[in-house]
Protein backbone atom coordinates (compact mmCIF):
# COMPACT_ATOMS: atom_id res chain seq x y z
CA UNK A 1 0.00 0.00 0.00
CA UNK A 2 2.27 2.95 -1.40
CA UNK A 3 1.66 6.30 -3.49
CA UNK A 4 3.86 9.67 -4.07
CA UNK A 5 3.32 10.77 -0.66
CA UNK A 6 3.85 7.92 1.21
CA UNK A 7 6.73 7.28 -0.69
CA UNK A 8 7.92 10.56 0.29
CA UNK A 9 7.97 10.00 3.95
CA UNK A 10 9.91 6.83 3.74
CA UNK A 11 12.92 8.83 1.78
CA UNK A 12 13.33 11.27 4.33
CA UNK A 13 16.79 11.24 6.78
CA UNK A 14 17.90 14.44 8.37
CA UNK A 15 20.10 16.20 6.28
CA UNK A 16 23.60 17.79 7.36
CA UNK A 17 25.58 18.80 4.51
CA UNK A 18 23.88 20.94 1.89
CA UNK A 19 24.99 23.40 -1.21
CA UNK A 20 25.54 26.65 -0.30
CA UNK A 21 23.30 27.63 -3.31
CA UNK A 22 20.39 29.67 -1.77
CA UNK A 23 16.86 29.54 -2.59
CA UNK A 24 14.24 31.69 -3.83
CA UNK A 25 12.17 33.66 -1.45
CA UNK A 26 9.12 32.04 -3.30
CA UNK A 27 10.07 28.54 -2.61
CA UNK A 28 10.60 29.77 1.36
CA UNK A 29 7.19 31.10 1.12
CA UNK A 30 5.46 27.80 -0.35
CA UNK A 31 7.18 25.53 2.39
CA UNK A 32 6.33 28.05 5.38
CA UNK A 33 2.48 28.26 3.84
CA UNK A 34 2.28 24.44 3.65
CA UNK A 35 3.29 24.89 7.10
CA UNK A 36 0.41 26.89 7.82
CA UNK A 37 -2.30 24.39 6.44
CA UNK A 38 -1.30 21.81 9.09
CA UNK A 39 -4.13 21.26 11.68
CA UNK A 40 -4.16 23.75 14.58
CA UNK A 41 -5.96 23.65 17.90
CA UNK A 42 -9.23 25.72 17.68
CA UNK A 43 -7.81 27.17 14.69
CA UNK A 44 -5.58 29.52 17.30
CA UNK A 45 -2.60 28.90 15.01
CA UNK A 46 -0.30 29.48 17.76
CA UNK A 47 3.24 29.45 16.09
CA UNK A 48 4.96 31.65 14.21
CA UNK A 49 8.26 31.02 12.02
CA UNK A 50 11.34 33.51 11.47
CA UNK A 51 13.40 32.76 8.57
CA UNK A 52 16.87 33.31 8.33
CA UNK A 53 18.79 33.52 5.19
CA UNK A 54 21.57 36.21 5.72
CA UNK A 55 24.93 34.29 6.59
CA UNK A 56 26.45 36.55 9.40
CA UNK A 57 23.14 36.02 11.13
CA UNK A 58 23.17 32.03 10.64
CA UNK A 59 26.84 31.77 11.78
CA UNK A 60 25.37 33.30 15.14
CA UNK A 61 22.58 31.25 15.34
CA UNK A 62 25.09 28.23 14.52
CA UNK A 63 27.17 29.45 17.40
CA UNK A 64 23.73 29.49 19.61
CA UNK A 65 23.29 25.79 18.59
CA UNK A 66 26.32 23.64 19.65
CA UNK A 67 28.23 24.73 16.25
CA UNK A 68 26.50 22.80 13.52
CA UNK A 69 28.41 23.49 10.37
CA UNK A 70 24.98 22.77 8.32
CA UNK A 71 23.36 26.04 9.80
CA UNK A 72 25.69 28.23 8.21
CA UNK A 73 26.28 26.18 5.10
CA UNK A 74 22.74 25.72 4.62
CA UNK A 75 20.79 28.74 2.88
CA UNK A 76 17.67 28.75 4.97
CA UNK A 77 17.60 28.43 8.62
CA UNK A 78 14.19 28.42 10.15
CA UNK A 79 13.18 28.71 13.65
CA UNK A 80 9.49 27.39 14.47
CA UNK A 81 8.09 29.48 17.39
CA UNK A 82 5.81 28.90 19.95
CA UNK A 83 3.92 31.75 19.32
CA UNK A 84 0.92 32.85 22.26
CA UNK A 85 2.51 36.90 21.86
CA UNK A 86 0.11 37.44 18.94
CA UNK A 87 -3.08 36.16 20.85
CA UNK A 88 -1.56 38.38 23.75
CA UNK A 89 -1.91 41.61 21.27
CA UNK A 90 -5.27 40.63 19.93
CA UNK A 91 -6.46 40.30 23.51
CA UNK A 92 -5.23 43.48 25.01
CA UNK A 93 -6.56 45.07 21.79
CA UNK A 94 -10.10 43.48 22.36
CA UNK A 95 -10.66 43.96 26.16
CA UNK A 96 -9.66 40.78 27.22
CA UNK A 97 -7.11 39.30 29.55
CA UNK A 98 -5.37 35.85 27.87
CA UNK A 99 -4.52 33.25 30.06
CA UNK A 100 -1.66 31.61 29.29
CA UNK A 101 0.12 30.23 32.51
CA UNK A 102 -1.42 26.81 32.50
CA UNK A 103 1.58 23.75 31.08
CA UNK A 104 -1.64 22.99 28.72
CA UNK A 105 -1.36 26.49 26.60
CA UNK A 106 2.33 26.36 26.41
CA UNK A 107 1.55 22.76 25.26
CA UNK A 108 -0.87 23.95 22.90
CA UNK A 109 1.49 26.32 20.88
CA UNK A 110 4.58 24.08 20.74
CA UNK A 111 2.27 21.14 19.11
CA UNK A 112 0.75 23.78 16.65
CA UNK A 113 4.38 24.64 15.47
CA UNK A 114 5.69 21.02 15.85
CA UNK A 115 3.22 19.89 13.10
CA UNK A 116 3.36 22.92 11.10
CA UNK A 117 6.93 22.59 10.84
CA UNK A 118 6.60 18.55 9.96
CA UNK A 119 4.16 19.79 6.77
CA UNK A 120 6.80 22.13 5.80
CA UNK A 121 9.53 20.03 6.10
CA UNK A 122 7.54 17.35 3.79
CA UNK A 123 6.41 20.18 1.35
CA UNK A 124 10.43 20.97 0.78
CA UNK A 125 11.38 17.20 0.62
CA UNK A 126 8.56 17.18 -2.17
CA UNK A 127 10.76 19.72 -4.24
CA UNK A 128 13.67 17.73 -3.80
CA UNK A 129 15.07 19.68 -0.44
CA UNK A 130 16.46 18.43 2.72
CA UNK A 131 16.32 19.35 5.89
CA UNK A 132 17.01 18.81 9.84
CA UNK A 133 15.33 19.92 12.58
CA UNK A 134 17.94 21.88 15.17
CA UNK A 135 16.61 20.68 18.84
CA UNK A 136 19.84 22.53 20.19
CA UNK A 137 18.31 25.86 19.48
CA UNK A 138 16.91 25.35 22.93
CA UNK A 139 20.88 24.98 24.07
CA UNK A 140 21.15 28.78 24.42
CA UNK A 141 17.30 30.08 24.20
CA UNK A 142 18.47 33.44 26.04
CA UNK A 143 20.56 34.10 22.75
CA UNK A 144 18.59 32.75 20.35
CA UNK A 145 15.44 35.30 21.69
CA UNK A 146 17.93 38.27 21.76
CA UNK A 147 18.50 37.70 17.87
CA UNK A 148 15.64 36.84 16.73
CA UNK A 149 14.04 39.53 18.78
CA UNK A 150 11.35 37.41 19.64
CA UNK A 151 8.82 38.99 21.87
CA UNK A 152 7.59 37.99 25.37
CA UNK A 153 4.98 34.92 25.16
CA UNK A 154 7.13 33.18 22.29
CA UNK A 155 9.43 30.54 22.39
CA UNK A 156 11.72 28.84 19.65
CA UNK A 157 10.70 25.42 20.14
CA UNK A 158 12.91 24.04 17.08
CA UNK A 159 15.15 24.78 14.34
CA UNK A 160 15.11 23.77 10.84
CA UNK A 161 18.18 23.53 8.29
CA UNK A 162 16.63 23.72 4.67
CA UNK A 163 18.43 24.20 1.11
CA UNK A 164 19.79 21.31 -1.51
CA UNK A 165 21.15 18.33 -0.32
CA UNK A 166 24.64 17.14 -1.10
CA UNK A 167 23.96 13.75 -1.49
CA UNK A 168 20.63 11.00 -0.46
CA UNK A 169 20.72 11.08 3.52
CA UNK A 170 21.20 8.31 5.70
CA UNK A 171 17.93 6.81 6.27
CA UNK A 172 18.21 4.81 9.82
CA UNK A 173 16.12 2.03 11.23
CA UNK A 174 13.58 2.58 13.36
CA UNK A 175 12.03 0.56 16.22
CA UNK A 176 9.72 -2.57 15.26
CA UNK A 177 6.44 -1.14 14.20
CA UNK A 178 4.94 -3.44 17.24
CA UNK A 179 7.55 -1.95 19.93
CA UNK A 180 5.92 1.67 19.43
CA UNK A 181 2.19 0.50 18.21
CA UNK A 182 -0.07 -0.96 20.56
CA UNK A 183 -3.46 -2.52 20.12
CA UNK A 184 -6.54 -1.19 23.06
CA UNK A 185 -4.17 -0.53 25.59
CA UNK A 186 -0.55 0.22 26.08
CA UNK A 187 1.27 -3.61 26.16
CA UNK A 188 5.14 -4.07 26.36
CA UNK A 189 4.85 -8.05 25.77
CA UNK A 190 7.89 -9.18 23.48
CA UNK A 191 9.32 -5.68 23.86
CA UNK A 192 12.59 -7.40 25.20
CA UNK A 193 12.95 -9.60 22.20
CA UNK A 194 12.07 -6.57 19.69
CA UNK A 195 14.29 -4.21 21.25
CA UNK A 196 17.31 -6.81 20.34
CA UNK A 197 16.67 -7.01 17.02
CA UNK A 198 16.60 -3.29 16.71
CA UNK A 199 19.84 -3.51 18.71
CA UNK A 200 21.24 -6.35 16.45
CA UNK A 201 19.69 -4.27 13.27
CA UNK A 202 21.53 -0.57 14.19
CA UNK A 203 25.06 -2.24 15.22
CA UNK A 204 24.74 -3.54 11.44
CA UNK A 205 24.55 -0.04 10.03
CA UNK A 206 27.62 0.69 11.81
CA UNK A 207 26.49 4.46 13.04
CA UNK A 208 27.94 4.36 16.56
CA UNK A 209 31.00 2.89 15.38
CA UNK A 210 33.91 5.19 15.58
CA UNK A 211 31.64 8.54 16.06
CA UNK A 212 30.38 7.42 19.16
CA UNK A 213 31.92 4.54 20.91
CA UNK A 214 35.75 5.16 22.22
CA UNK A 215 38.34 3.10 21.99
CA UNK A 216 38.37 2.46 25.81
CA UNK A 217 34.67 2.08 26.19
CA UNK A 218 33.49 -0.94 28.57
CA UNK A 219 31.24 -2.03 25.55
CA UNK A 220 32.70 -3.01 23.06
CA UNK A 221 31.35 -1.23 19.29
CA UNK A 222 30.09 -4.47 18.17
CA UNK A 223 28.00 -4.78 21.20
CA UNK A 224 27.02 -1.20 21.30
CA UNK A 225 23.38 -0.73 20.04
CA UNK A 226 20.47 1.97 19.97
CA UNK A 227 19.56 0.75 23.47
CA UNK A 228 22.61 1.53 25.23
CA UNK A 229 23.65 4.39 22.81
CA UNK A 230 19.70 5.62 23.88
CA UNK A 231 20.23 5.22 27.81
CA UNK A 232 23.26 6.80 27.98
CA UNK A 233 21.35 9.94 26.51
CA UNK A 234 18.46 9.50 28.44
CA UNK A 235 20.44 9.59 31.85
CA UNK A 236 22.00 12.96 31.37
CA UNK A 237 20.52 15.89 31.87
CA UNK A 238 18.85 17.74 29.21
CA UNK A 239 18.71 21.82 29.11
CA UNK A 240 17.54 22.58 32.81
CA UNK A 241 17.34 26.30 32.12
CA UNK A 242 14.42 25.56 30.25
CA UNK A 243 11.82 25.96 32.99
CA UNK A 244 13.65 29.35 33.98
CA UNK A 245 13.61 30.96 30.58
CA UNK A 246 10.06 29.61 29.41
CA UNK A 247 9.29 31.48 32.98
CA UNK A 248 10.75 34.59 32.04
CA UNK A 249 8.91 34.81 28.60
CA UNK A 250 5.39 34.57 30.53
CA UNK A 251 5.02 30.86 30.24
CA UNK A 252 4.45 29.88 33.85
CA UNK A 253 3.93 26.24 33.50
CA UNK A 254 1.17 26.30 36.18
CA UNK B 1 5.37 25.68 -7.28
CA UNK B 2 3.11 22.63 -6.57
CA UNK B 3 3.30 18.90 -6.69
CA UNK B 4 1.34 15.78 -5.48
CA UNK B 5 2.17 16.11 -1.70
CA UNK B 6 2.21 20.12 -1.42
CA UNK B 7 -1.35 19.38 -3.05
CA UNK B 8 -2.46 17.16 -0.72
CA UNK B 9 -1.46 19.31 2.37
CA UNK B 10 -3.10 22.29 0.71
CA UNK B 11 -6.36 20.06 0.60
CA UNK B 12 -6.21 19.41 4.56
CA UNK B 13 -9.47 19.80 6.72
CA UNK B 14 -10.69 18.07 9.89
CA UNK B 15 -12.83 15.53 9.45
CA UNK B 16 -15.60 15.10 11.95
CA UNK B 17 -17.95 12.87 9.71
CA UNK B 18 -16.95 9.57 8.88
CA UNK B 19 -18.68 6.42 7.13
CA UNK B 20 -18.59 2.76 10.13
CA UNK B 21 -16.46 1.01 7.51
CA UNK B 22 -13.70 -0.48 9.20
CA UNK B 23 -10.05 0.14 8.55
CA UNK B 24 -8.09 -3.22 7.14
CA UNK B 25 -5.31 -3.40 10.16
CA UNK B 26 -2.83 -3.14 7.72
CA UNK B 27 -3.61 0.22 6.35
CA UNK B 28 -3.06 1.29 10.02
CA UNK B 29 0.05 -0.16 10.43
CA UNK B 30 1.13 1.72 7.01
CA UNK B 31 -0.29 4.96 8.75
CA UNK B 32 1.50 4.29 12.01
CA UNK B 33 4.62 3.06 10.22
CA UNK B 34 4.91 6.42 8.14
CA UNK B 35 4.45 8.11 11.33
CA UNK B 36 7.59 6.36 12.99
CA UNK B 37 9.39 7.83 9.57
CA UNK B 38 9.44 11.39 11.31
CA UNK B 39 12.61 12.81 12.81
CA UNK B 40 13.20 11.85 16.10
CA UNK B 41 15.15 13.34 18.49
CA UNK B 42 18.81 11.78 18.53
CA UNK B 43 16.62 9.34 17.24
CA UNK B 44 15.34 8.11 20.67
CA UNK B 45 11.26 7.43 19.25
CA UNK B 46 9.77 8.89 22.78
CA UNK B 47 6.51 7.72 21.34
CA UNK B 48 3.64 5.53 21.25
CA UNK B 49 0.79 4.63 19.57
CA UNK B 50 -2.89 3.03 21.14
CA UNK B 51 -4.53 2.32 18.58
CA UNK B 52 -8.40 1.64 19.35
CA UNK B 53 -10.78 -0.06 16.77
CA UNK B 54 -13.26 -1.40 19.60
CA UNK B 55 -16.59 0.28 19.45
CA UNK B 56 -17.24 -0.08 23.26
CA UNK B 57 -13.31 1.05 24.11
CA UNK B 58 -13.86 4.29 21.27
CA UNK B 59 -17.28 5.23 22.93
CA UNK B 60 -15.59 5.22 26.63
CA UNK B 61 -12.70 7.52 24.83
CA UNK B 62 -15.60 9.99 22.86
CA UNK B 63 -17.16 10.40 27.07
CA UNK B 64 -13.38 11.22 28.60
CA UNK B 65 -13.12 13.76 25.04
CA UNK B 66 -15.98 16.09 25.32
CA UNK B 67 -18.49 13.79 23.90
CA UNK B 68 -17.36 14.48 20.34
CA UNK B 69 -19.38 12.10 18.17
CA UNK B 70 -17.17 11.04 15.71
CA UNK B 71 -14.62 9.70 17.93
CA UNK B 72 -17.28 6.37 17.74
CA UNK B 73 -18.02 6.67 14.39
CA UNK B 74 -14.62 6.95 13.17
CA UNK B 75 -13.30 3.28 12.75
CA UNK B 76 -9.97 3.90 14.30
CA UNK B 77 -8.70 6.31 17.19
CA UNK B 78 -5.25 6.77 17.42
CA UNK B 79 -3.91 8.19 20.67
CA UNK B 80 -0.83 9.87 20.28
CA UNK B 81 1.43 9.45 23.34
CA UNK B 82 5.00 10.94 24.79
CA UNK B 83 6.45 7.98 25.91
CA UNK B 84 9.66 7.85 28.08
CA UNK B 85 8.49 4.64 29.75
CA UNK B 86 10.20 2.91 27.33
CA UNK B 87 13.72 4.62 27.90
CA UNK B 88 12.94 4.42 31.70
CA UNK B 89 12.89 0.35 31.08
CA UNK B 90 16.08 0.06 28.96
CA UNK B 91 17.58 2.67 31.29
CA UNK B 92 17.01 0.15 34.38
CA UNK B 93 17.83 -2.81 32.26
CA UNK B 94 21.23 -1.67 31.48
CA UNK B 95 21.89 0.20 35.15
CA UNK B 96 21.61 3.56 34.04
CA UNK B 97 19.51 5.80 35.79
CA UNK B 98 17.29 8.36 33.80
CA UNK B 99 16.82 12.12 34.27
CA UNK B 100 13.24 12.48 33.05
CA UNK B 101 12.38 15.83 35.29
CA UNK B 102 13.30 18.70 33.20
CA UNK B 103 10.74 20.92 31.26
CA UNK B 104 12.45 19.30 28.30
CA UNK B 105 12.66 15.77 28.70
CA UNK B 106 8.84 16.32 28.06
CA UNK B 107 8.80 18.57 25.60
CA UNK B 108 11.26 16.62 23.57
CA UNK B 109 8.82 13.31 23.72
CA UNK B 110 5.59 15.55 23.13
CA UNK B 111 7.42 17.39 20.08
CA UNK B 112 8.32 13.49 18.77
CA UNK B 113 4.77 12.63 19.51
CA UNK B 114 3.26 15.56 17.30
CA UNK B 115 5.62 15.42 14.38
CA UNK B 116 4.68 11.41 14.06
CA UNK B 117 1.18 12.16 13.86
CA UNK B 118 1.70 15.10 11.48
CA UNK B 119 3.29 12.45 9.49
CA UNK B 120 0.62 9.55 9.91
CA UNK B 121 -1.90 12.32 9.33
CA UNK B 122 -0.69 12.70 5.54
CA UNK B 123 -0.11 9.24 4.93
CA UNK B 124 -3.99 8.56 5.95
CA UNK B 125 -4.55 11.58 3.64
CA UNK B 126 -2.62 10.57 0.82
CA UNK B 127 -4.92 6.85 0.80
CA UNK B 128 -7.95 8.80 0.83
CA UNK B 129 -8.48 8.98 4.41
CA UNK B 130 -9.31 11.97 6.52
CA UNK B 131 -8.24 12.12 10.45
CA UNK B 132 -9.07 14.65 12.83
CA UNK B 133 -6.59 15.84 16.13
CA UNK B 134 -8.36 15.49 19.17
CA UNK B 135 -7.03 17.66 21.83
CA UNK B 136 -9.94 17.11 24.40
CA UNK B 137 -8.14 13.59 25.12
CA UNK B 138 -6.45 16.26 27.60
CA UNK B 139 -9.91 16.67 29.23
CA UNK B 140 -9.59 13.96 31.30
CA UNK B 141 -6.37 12.51 31.49
CA UNK B 142 -6.65 10.95 34.38
CA UNK B 143 -9.29 8.59 32.37
CA UNK B 144 -7.93 8.26 29.61
CA UNK B 145 -4.39 6.89 31.17
CA UNK B 146 -6.61 4.14 32.85
CA UNK B 147 -8.47 3.20 30.06
CA UNK B 148 -5.21 3.38 27.95
CA UNK B 149 -3.58 1.46 30.49
CA UNK B 150 -0.54 3.77 30.09
CA UNK B 151 2.13 3.66 32.46
CA UNK B 152 4.31 6.22 34.63
CA UNK B 153 6.45 8.46 32.02
CA UNK B 154 3.83 8.48 29.91
CA UNK B 155 1.04 10.89 28.43
CA UNK B 156 -1.42 11.15 26.00
CA UNK B 157 -0.48 14.28 24.06
CA UNK B 158 -3.42 13.89 21.05
CA UNK B 159 -6.02 11.83 19.83
CA UNK B 160 -6.56 11.37 16.32
CA UNK B 161 -10.05 10.04 14.54
CA UNK B 162 -9.38 8.04 11.68
CA UNK B 163 -11.36 6.68 8.43
CA UNK B 164 -13.30 7.28 5.37
CA UNK B 165 -14.92 10.96 4.92
CA UNK B 166 -18.64 11.45 4.21
CA UNK B 167 -18.03 14.35 1.97
CA UNK B 168 -14.67 16.46 1.74
CA UNK B 169 -13.62 18.70 4.52
CA UNK B 170 -14.07 22.83 4.99
CA UNK B 171 -10.53 24.06 4.13
CA UNK B 172 -10.64 27.01 6.77
CA UNK B 173 -8.32 30.00 5.43
CA UNK B 174 -5.45 30.63 7.23
CA UNK B 175 -4.10 33.99 8.57
CA UNK B 176 -2.06 35.77 5.89
CA UNK B 177 1.28 34.26 5.33
CA UNK B 178 3.39 37.61 6.42
CA UNK B 179 1.62 37.60 9.74
CA UNK B 180 3.18 33.97 10.79
CA UNK B 181 6.58 34.50 8.73
CA UNK B 182 8.68 36.65 9.31
CA UNK B 183 12.35 37.80 8.03
CA UNK B 184 15.46 37.60 10.33
CA UNK B 185 13.44 38.79 13.28
CA UNK B 186 10.13 39.04 14.87
CA UNK B 187 8.22 41.82 13.38
CA UNK B 188 4.85 42.79 13.63
CA UNK B 189 4.50 45.53 11.07
CA UNK B 190 1.49 45.87 9.25
CA UNK B 191 -0.20 42.96 11.57
CA UNK B 192 -2.71 45.16 12.93
CA UNK B 193 -4.00 45.81 9.07
CA UNK B 194 -3.70 41.47 8.28
CA UNK B 195 -5.77 40.40 11.00
CA UNK B 196 -8.73 43.10 10.06
CA UNK B 197 -8.25 41.15 6.43
CA UNK B 198 -8.27 37.80 7.98
CA UNK B 199 -11.32 38.55 10.14
CA UNK B 200 -12.94 39.81 6.91
CA UNK B 201 -12.33 36.43 4.93
CA UNK B 202 -13.39 34.77 8.30
CA UNK B 203 -16.48 36.33 8.55
CA UNK B 204 -17.71 35.40 4.86
CA UNK B 205 -17.37 31.93 5.43
CA UNK B 206 -19.86 31.55 7.96
CA UNK B 207 -17.84 29.46 10.11
CA UNK B 208 -18.44 31.38 13.47
CA UNK B 209 -22.54 32.23 12.62
CA UNK B 210 -24.82 30.75 14.61
CA UNK B 211 -22.66 27.65 15.62
CA UNK B 212 -20.43 30.03 17.75
CA UNK B 213 -22.43 33.90 17.87
CA UNK B 214 -25.55 34.04 20.34
CA UNK B 215 -28.30 35.73 19.77
CA UNK B 216 -27.85 38.15 22.49
CA UNK B 217 -23.91 38.55 21.86
CA UNK B 218 -23.13 41.95 22.43
CA UNK B 219 -20.99 41.68 18.74
CA UNK B 220 -23.33 40.86 15.94
CA UNK B 221 -22.67 38.36 13.74
CA UNK B 222 -21.48 40.40 10.79
CA UNK B 223 -18.49 42.06 12.72
CA UNK B 224 -17.46 38.64 15.00
CA UNK B 225 -14.27 37.36 13.36
CA UNK B 226 -11.26 35.07 14.06
CA UNK B 227 -10.01 37.85 16.63
CA UNK B 228 -12.85 37.90 18.50
CA UNK B 229 -13.63 34.06 18.45
CA UNK B 230 -9.73 33.61 19.53
CA UNK B 231 -9.70 36.51 22.23
CA UNK B 232 -12.52 34.80 23.92
CA UNK B 233 -10.69 31.26 23.72
CA UNK B 234 -7.63 32.74 24.80
CA UNK B 235 -9.50 34.27 27.94
CA UNK B 236 -10.72 30.63 29.31
CA UNK B 237 -8.50 28.67 31.45
CA UNK B 238 -7.47 25.93 29.79
CA UNK B 239 -7.36 22.34 31.24
CA UNK B 240 -5.88 23.47 34.78
CA UNK B 241 -5.12 20.25 35.87
CA UNK B 242 -2.28 18.93 33.98
CA UNK B 243 0.44 19.86 35.17
CA UNK B 244 -0.71 17.46 38.16
CA UNK B 245 -1.50 14.78 36.23
CA UNK B 246 1.75 15.18 34.53
CA UNK B 247 3.58 14.79 38.02
CA UNK B 248 1.80 11.83 38.47
CA UNK B 249 3.02 10.07 35.52
CA UNK B 250 6.57 11.30 36.66
CA UNK B 251 7.37 14.57 34.48
CA UNK B 252 8.15 17.03 36.82
CA UNK B 253 8.99 19.66 34.61
CA UNK B 254 12.09 21.24 36.48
Amino acid sequence: MTNTTIELIHQHGSVRHYKTDPLPREMIETIVAAGQRAATSSNLQMFSVVALTDLEQRKQMQAYCGGQKHISQAPVFLAWVADLSRLERICQARGYKQQAGMVENFLLAAVDAAIAAQNAGLAAESMGLGFCYIGAIRNKPRNVIRLLKLPRLTFPVVGMTLGWPVKAPMIRPRLPLETILHWDTYDTTGEAEQLEQYDREMIETGIYRGRQVKADDPIPAEQYGWTEHSARRAAQVMRPHLREVLLEMGFELK
